[in-house]
């Protein structure tokens, strides 16, 4: 049984339908009952998975009928025919699917018919390729849910690891001036108000790297940590928003120190996944804090290189959905929590 | 018996007398059987040991005593007394001894007295104020073996992974300036010869991390990885240096990939050392390549919060006298090789 089963179904989206989405949905049913996983349905197109999967299929075309369906076989909800399909092959009807895919799965949760939403893999690439102008589905999801993309917050969360990077896919050269106090305060209380309501975390502990090497040595190495994180940090704990540091990452990131914290906060990209990604390559999970519906995603890519050959590995979706159940089953037990 | 044992003893310098190199140098030594290390002299103030440590201490003036004292006390070379001491509390004589120790111990390894050189920790801010003006330990110790600081490549070395930061401790917002072709290939061509030379690895395996987030995106997030990181690939390529990427700096640090290479090459600081210390901070190993002498060190500080407490973790102490050793019996085997 699963440790925490939220009411509803939880809905995964099979992302784009050559990549290893799909594969990955029908392998983590197959865990389901080892991995304690609750009942959750595969929204896309059927065929993406009967191409490379031989088990049994339920359609469902209800969230209603899912659990009914779950312990005997993968409930899928066939949206579209995406046209031939061949993994590893994106194709624009491909990425329509799994854009029209991600569209239906944001609706059943935000109509609560689904508990939480985990989003397979897509590719940017064939999404912009049919006009879709976001950088990634987080933007999306954000625009649907009526959320400025900016108070999104992308959380890479993993058994004993939780990071966040503030800002995320620009040069590393723009960082030093788009580290601002206000960028930090704004970020920094979503993540406290998320490990409170999606973790149940009462009196959550937030530390924040430096952005220079050593945290800048007391300006000796750069003066961000003076003139911008020490001022944010004042103003978050003026509003009962305790974040220590800034910290040295390097240190930050060894064990004794990285697991008194229940996030750490980072300036920059690979200064946040480098090190989360050399812990938890195959259990980590991206998650989205600020938004009104709990969602989660496997940590990886298409992987067209590898869909198709059995060789992805199903972990990440697995601890995807995992943790999407223990966050959704958090915030109905809190059920005076704002959804 | 030591796995790799060179032919001379190892100079372990104690570093700041207040610090918690004069305990680690002790603790390495009690654990000098189980560990396999080979014989070493700790160099200091003799006193500094005895303030903090009980065991038996063997006083000589001369390598040749260190072997055959080893077995039954810790050899220690007393260089001067550096006065009051108390643990946790740098003076400028406790400074001052701990840059004679390090003069010493540079010139018994350059002597070839000494097999390899071991430096403890040193207080930067306590040299300073003795009129120290180099950044830290290793700049010195290039000077002293007539090597420019820039050839001086700093490594970090674990059982399973080796990093090397190609630009250390400036401010971020400095890194896209600095990181220049010519610097990409300087340092690159030294890693290579240093894993020949001081690993005994015939054909290292390097790999090269982007500075931009993803590696840049082929330009989308960032251009240094075409305008400046490719081509530099490209001239080490036609010298024979084969180095991979640039490659997204999170997924080269995923475990399965970065066990492919023998070192991983980091734009800067942080992207190197935050993953490293996540994964080895109790038995990494810094290490100088580029030098005509075999140094490493320990990957920590003085630890003035802590020294004297036995509280420090001679684990990294321990790590850099067995890597030393290992080294050092590498460049004796290849005896045609150039000191």
């Amino acid at each position: 049984m699963p440790e925490a089963a939220p009411r509803h179904p939880i809905a995964v989206t099979m992302g784009d339908p050559a990549g290893v989405g799909p594969e990955m949905a029908a392998r983590a049913w197959e865990a389901r009952r080892e991995q304690g996983l609750p009942p959750f349905v595969a929204i896309g197109d059927v065929a993406a998975i009967e191409t490379v999967w031989n088990g049994p299929v339920a359609r469902v075309g209800d969230m209603a009928e899912v659990a009914p369906a779950f312990a005997g076989a993968l409930p899928v909800w066939h949206l579209e025919d995406s046209g031939p399909l061949t993994p590893g092959r994106p194709t624009p009807a491909g990425a329509t699917c799994a854009l029209h895919t991600l569209e239906t799965g944001i609706g059943l949760t935000r109509n609560q018919a689904s508990a939480a939403l985990v989003t397979g893999p897509v590719s940017k690439h064939a999404l912009h390729g049919i006009g879709y102008t976001h950088p990634g589905q987080t933007e999306f999801i954000a625009e649907r849910c009526g959320v400025t993309a900016a108070n999104a917050v992308m959380m890479l969360a993993g058994p004993g690891l939780r990071v966040v990077p503030l800002t995320v896919h620009i040069p590393l050269a723009e960082v030093p001036d788009r580290l601002t106090s206000e960028l930090i305060v704004a970020k920094a209380r979503i993540v406290a108000r998320g490990l409170k309501r999606d973790f149940g975390i009462d009196a959550p502990r937030i530390a924040m790297a430096g952005l220079n090497p050593h945290a800048g040595e007391n300006g000796q190495l750069g003066d961000e940590e003076v003139r911008i994180i020490a001022p944010a940090i004042a103003q978050l704990a003026a509003e009962g928003v305790i974040v220590a540091g800034p910290l040295a990452a390097d240190a930050l990131f060894a064990p004794g120190i990285r697991q008194q914290y229940d996030a750490l906060l980072c300036p920059y990209h690979d200064q946040a996944l480098a090190p989360f990604k050399a812990l938890h390559f195959h259990d980590g999970v991206n998650l989205t804090l600020g938004l009104p519906i709990v969602r989660t995603s496997p940590d990886h890519g298409t992987a067209f290189n590898i869909a198709g050959t059995g060789r992805a590995d199903p972990g990440p979706t697995i601890a995807a959905i995992r943790l999407a159940a223990t966050l959704a089953a958090v915030r109905e037990r809190s059920c005076a929590a704002p959804r």
